[in-house]
């Protein structure tokens, strides 16, 4: 493993590596992860090339190989199809175990609780989050206490629950939550591992990049198109990206295009765009307002000279269906990238010729009669 | 690719290779497919090394590389766990794009009905086959002809139709949806694809025993545990086994442990063990009781010197708590490879110290509802 440095992106302190962190407590400040003298090394030297899955990537992965022995994951396929000229290749990560992307960074979130001998982890989500955060906590055998809303959907908490994960439910608005959990890791001993924040989370989705890398050539990528809300999936795709220029594996950048539901779209306001007039009932993954890595978010999208879009309703359900009718069974938050290619392409920001990579993030199936109904309207 | 000859296996009589072709109609046989010189070859030197999916089996597939870049697809992850002293290998295979394995034979059929320039196919199943049929025509615009019984569930016609597929509901047993199905070949000059005949779904099958070898070593595989009905999962396996025995790239061939549905156990049966007293009403996608291939079947098991297991629907209900609680998210079906372990580990076909693989079939999120609510009693 290359040895690496935790430090606060606000203030540039570093952290301790042998005790759980995931803010800088002193000035709030978000932290990452960064490998000494990445830019003397190879990839090719670095992958284990025996390993067909996330452990192919140790070296460059904050943890050690041990911990990623339990649940080795990852290489999910690309499917490449034609679409107004445009060469799309829809990388299918919601064939990940729990159904979605987030797998990755709670993967590794768990391998390294499970490294430094925690034995309870703590999360704040009802949705993709909550679920992977669960079904790795089983899989290492961690405790999983999840803070939802008390009023979210019973089917949501029957699966956590299926999962042996500790339901918190709290009365109030996400952000009261948030701070539940918060508190519950200082009463409890446990180790909050909230996705907006925690730096082992983006390590892990960074995964992404690599193995597009090594399924595509990142080099002939001119665009990604990514679902983005609290940030976690554009700033480990980001990142990955960056490490590989870093190492000189690629002297392209492709353009990262972030899509995000109307009325929630706090990039896309930053960036100028403005936050959508409607409010999505229907990208109910994306309906995050205060991120806590912004500033990271608007970097990513400016180094990469991207952009920001923000989807209403009845663009997610016409891209629900055509995902569908295209094979790929995806949920309805997932469906934002449909109306994200169309605007690309008529904003000439994608051109004829051009290869894009689409981030399919979330499996339709654990909600099929939703996706169902939708797609019959 | 090596070249290959489609032969009947009731009579060795060669049929041709540029025609789509299910049986020998002539005396009902069933097909096999066999690669020329196989022998002469080594592994390392037919694989596709640069692809991580399927394509790296090219060479040992009946159909060309343009057909399989469609849809790319393969290489799901295995998760290790110790039982009782045994060393046990979960192969997720529910984590293929339609949810279960039968992607892998409808995906090399389909791509190979797409080489033979048919442009409609027919299938007898409303399970988990009857879905990855549908989702590969979608994938190769194909049209997708599904024959199901009249009344089936409600729910899974309408994930057949939300694929584009066209279901045929017929009246009356299941073997006479099979007639109806055969018929419609004839009058509608589609492929019939059924995947108790069809030789190219084994072909499809067999990736998984090149996959399981690639990421584990075969030679260190002491036994395999197959959920199997009409066999196209125990013959695949098998098949490719066999493949890489007489390439020389292993010694040892792992007993293959077959485990049916209670009621429904022909091949427990046909090789002395009984048919199982109760007639299991869960494990529904195992309720095949006349399966062309049997005379195949038989042989793998004794060739492998492997045994046969039926398990009832309380086996069923606790296997499937059982594999949740260990994070395998799988549906019912998949769930009597709980007892089959048991079983042979009581009966010491499996001792300490083994090395097992069980193979995860199909995913239990297309049917959530129905797992979470045999996990909760």
């Amino acid at each position: 493993m290359v040895r690496y440095d935790i430090k606060c992106l606000r203030c540039g302190e570093k952290l301790p590596v042998k005790t759980w962190v995931w803010r800088h407590d002193r000035d709030n400040g978000t932290l990452s992860i960064t490998y000494r003298g990445l830019e003397k090394h190879e990839l090719s030297e670095l992958l284990l090339k025996e390993y067909m899955d996330i452990r192919r990537y140790i070296n460059i992965l904050p943890v050690s190989l041990k911990y990623l022995n339990i649940a080795p994951i990852g290489f999910t396929p690309i499917i490449n199809k034609k679409f107004r000229g445009v060469s799309v290749f829809f990388k299918l990560d919601y064939l990940l175990p729990s159904g979605s992307f987030k797998d990755r960074g709670a993967l590794v979130s768990i391998a390294k609780a499970k490294e430094l001998r925690i034995k309870r982890i703590i999360e704040d989500s009802s949705g993709n989050a909550g679920v992977a955060f669960s079904l790795y906590s089983l899989l290492y055998n961690i405790e999983a206490n999840i803070f939802i809303p008390a009023d979210a959907p019973s089917g949501k908490k029957a699966l956590l629950k299926s999962l042996n994960a500790r339901l918190h439910e709290v009365q109030g608005s996400r952000e009261e939550v948030n701070r539940a959990a918060i508190d519950f890791e200082h009463r409890s001993r446990g180790a909050y591992v909230g996705h907006w924040w925690n730096p082992f989370f983006i390590e892990g989705v960074k995964t992404l990049a690599y193995e597009i890398h090594e399924q595509l050539g990142l080099d002939k990528v001119d665009s990604i198109i990514v679902p983005t809300s609290s940030g976690s999936l554009l700033l480990g795709v980001f990142k990955g990206i960056m490490e590989l220029k870093s190492m000189g594996e690629i002297s392209n950048i492709p353009k990262l295009i972030a899509v995000q539901a109307s009325g929630y779209a706090r990039l896309c306001y930053e960036l100028g765009y403005g936050m959508g007039a409607e409010k999505s009932k229907l990208a109910d993954g994306l309906r995050i307002i205060e991120p806590p890595r912004i500033g990271e978010m608007v970097l990513a999208i400016r180094e990469t000279k991207g952009t920001c879009y923000h989807v209403t309703d009845e663009e997610v359900t016409e891209g629900l269906k055509k995902l569908w009718s295209m094979g790929f069974l995806v949920e309805p938050t997932s469906a934002v990238v449909y109306a994200a290619l169309k605007k690309a392409i008529s904003e000439k920001v994608v051109e004829k010729g051009e290869n894009i990579v689409i981030i399919l993030t979330g499996s339709g199936a654990k909600m099929l009669d939703k996706v169902l109904s939708i797609i019959r309207t």
